[in-house]
């Protein structure tokens, strides 16, 4: 018995979860989870997400080849997951640690499902905290005017399948968007779309606003922009000074970053437009 | 075109979603909305609420009579709810209003789709409020010691489908709660299973908690046990004074109250053995 | 015994507590309650504010004039509230009622120590709920192009301490402010510095953000940026539609509002740059 | 230039706060910051926090004889902190390793300011990682029928101010707490008073609740009964299935935890009757 996850996406018609369900049904599984959601029942855009339990000796292809006639019919893209294949993910981290060190200790207690994670990294001090949890290490010496990303491109390009940016303190350029083809999610320490750009808890400060954030995001070719997926906040007060923003912050982007990551890795988003959908 | 809403469920099987939507889609609906859950996919039990747009000249009987062959095919108990049909409630409050003023007021703006509410209270005070929103009201001098039940069940049991009580200070009778027969609500202005009984925030001050509550959880014959719809919960601190404590809890109790009565005309709760689903 | 509220402040310097507190003490007061704030204790802004119970029989220009010989010598200033008078508050509104709602309401539960409020509105909708509470109501049918800003001045210069503008649609000129020259607080339906102008929840759903929020402040003569009073955020998802936006909004905003009118009237906010402290 | 934090508490009178302020102003002081709270300032009892900055070539012990003096005429107790010493921090752990390694890290990264924390546990997998963080390691086989708190007392009796049971699962006897005779702060992962005892994630489970939360408080020979420091909190639904409500419990754990371990080392805590004082 294996599990696997649909995701379907096409324009809202009638009988999309009748022929889904009936197609699963026959093929002898059983539906354990199903989320779906429309932008706008009169005309809009549809999508599922289906978990399904099922004997299936013919494999993920044959399944695949069934769905592709329902999708060709409904106009409708799909994808399918074999559950327990956990993804490949690559973490790229500058010197604030804090989120590198809550994911690298979440994943050995296997509370996140993925695959070996590899570390790249412009600041050399995580070599030892890489090799202490048996990962990967790569040091790519990159600044704001030599970015390496040719070297970085090379390592992750083969061996990753998303990108993690957990406080990468570089921007990556539109080339490498385009070569790496592939997800990347990135933490921003401050409550988009308020307080774009660099140091976003001093902007904080000096707008004394009483409530801080931290946002988990697609990478979009434009800084900090690229579709929400998480977001977490918490008071503060004028007693809080800028290290007290940036101490309570580092919890909020460690909890946004984590969650946003846990939900991807479970096929719980969809990217539509420039939002997503979290189920 | 009407909008029908379908409570389904039972042991989980397969091919139960497939049938719903086969149903649904050969009878010219669209589903807009599905939430489903199992307590466990292997043997548990299946809880689906779909909310589908049809087009239904024979109505509510014909549909019905369709899903129970369905139903009975897979042992199943199952409720379909005209959305448009608002439910009757009655309100029971005794002196303090801070619910009732909330549940009022978001009714006459239409953000609680209830028909016309009718309020019995055993505080006459509230009269003149029930006035101004122009809706039925009932003073009851129901005391600890005389607690008039007959003409409270008179009142409710024709006029009402379910009973709300918003801070109403007299536990209900066994044989009241057979006698109605109809779901209850009640809020509870403390953290449950904590602070069960009278006086929850003096409890929670002698304790001195850091986090105060409030509950709405369904009646049942055992003083606050019934299942739980909503909690809410808000910081405290040492500074709070029981009347802090008081005028939080109420901010609480309103949220909670009107979340849960929000969601039970919704028909997004579904109560299985002491606990509730709410989708 | 009457209870005083001194608020103080000026460069942070060595003694100042102490002279405060002697001169209290020496007066034959109680402090009751002392909050303190310094910007940077090296050479910042100093902010104190002191609750205090006392016979006075000589009354508050007594306490007022030796505390002015303090000042004096600190370069301060000082202001000096009688807890038990309270303030009159005039709330302007447009068509949105329920922060006048919420707020009349807490009023009449003596939950706001105000004096009867008084209700300004360029929708005539308001009148019978100001009369079912007996506050004055004054019907100005401002409009954007015609604002009768002298009409409300009017009224709100002579009979009110300070105002609430409780949902007001109109922006207030420079000239109305420098008539007007007492504080007024607004309740921003969005969290700023984000989502400011109009449609703010709609600004929110675009963007896709995962957490909404409401800003109560201090109005400037810049749309939406005095100083943050209070703040209250809410999660959402891509469930929510617009009125979901609205609807949780409209209980952040309530939120938000009455806490910051709840601060002011307590005197426990000092505005200082463009930022405010909040004991 | 040196900074103290003076913790001073006796019956609540007049003249208390112009004393010690008077006090410091002489020594040549500046009042950083200064918390107070009078449990009724009617003949309650009152607490002060203080923070100053001081050029004091006699040193502490002549500061503390003039605050005796203080002290003795007001009948209060009082204690003086050198804000730069840090308190020497024992940490007791069974398996559950999430809040170890929170703290290690934030310990590391000197946002926890304690001397280098040493490790007891009962279970040897913490061994490396005590190592890792180059922080001293006791294993100490000690189950329920073989507690072995001799050894753990020799161990802490010397070298700590203060134990932090980081998720010992081990209940500590009387005579242990006796001996010790310092303060122990534990984290109970559940919402106190509720779930008291094994399994609380368990317990809220069967009880359906809709909010879980965590619990930092002083051990008391009572199980999960002492004064409460800090309590964390997190929405949850029937989605939540016991591993769900684990996970989402050590995030809990972890923030309840790091928060009143940083309240005590800023001598923010105060213990009164079963209660606490967070300033």
């Amino acid at each position: 018995m294996k599990t696997f996850i649909l995701l379907f996406q096409c324009r809202d018609q009638k009988g999309i979860v009748a022929k889904l369900a009936d197609f699963i049904f026959k093929a002898g599984g059983n539906i354990i989870n199903a989320d779906q959601y429309s932008t706008d029942p009169a005309g809009g855009y549809f999508f599922i997400r289906v978990e399904f339990l099922i004997n299936a000796p013919s494999g993920k292809a044959a399944l695949e080849k069934g769905l592709s006639v329902i999708a060709k019919s409904l106009q409708a893209k799909f994808s399918l997951y074999d559950k327990e294949k956990p993804l490949r993910m690559g973490i790229c981290v500058s010197s604030p640690g804090h989120c590198l060190a809550e994911i690298l200790y979440l994943w050995r207690e296997r509370e996140l499902n993925v695959d070996t994670p590899l570390v790249i990294s412009n600041f050399e001090g995580h070599r030892e905290f890489a090799r202490q949890y048996k990962v990967p290490f790569y040091f790519i010496p990159a600044t704001k005017n030599s970015r390496r990303e040719g070297e970085l491109l090379k390592i992750v390009s083969r061996d990753t399948d998303f990108l993690v940016l957990a406080r990468y303190m570089l921007v990556l350029s539109k080339k490498f968007l385009n070569a790496y083809g592939k997800d990347i999610i990135n933490i921003h320490h401050g409550f988009l779309p308020s307080f774009k750009g660099s140091n976003p808890y001093g902007q904080a400060l000096n707008q004394g606003v009483k409530v801080i954030g931290a946002t988990s995001h697609f990478v979009a070719e434009k800084l900090d922009t690229g579709p929400i997926i998480t977001q977490e906040v918490e008071y503060v007060s004028h007693k809080d000074a800028l290290k007290d923003l940036v101490r309570k912050g580092k919890n909020l982007e460690k909890r946004a970053l984590v969650e946003a990551i846990r939900a991807y890795i479970d096929y719980r988003v969809i990217k539509h437009n420039n939002k997503t959908i979290v189920f």
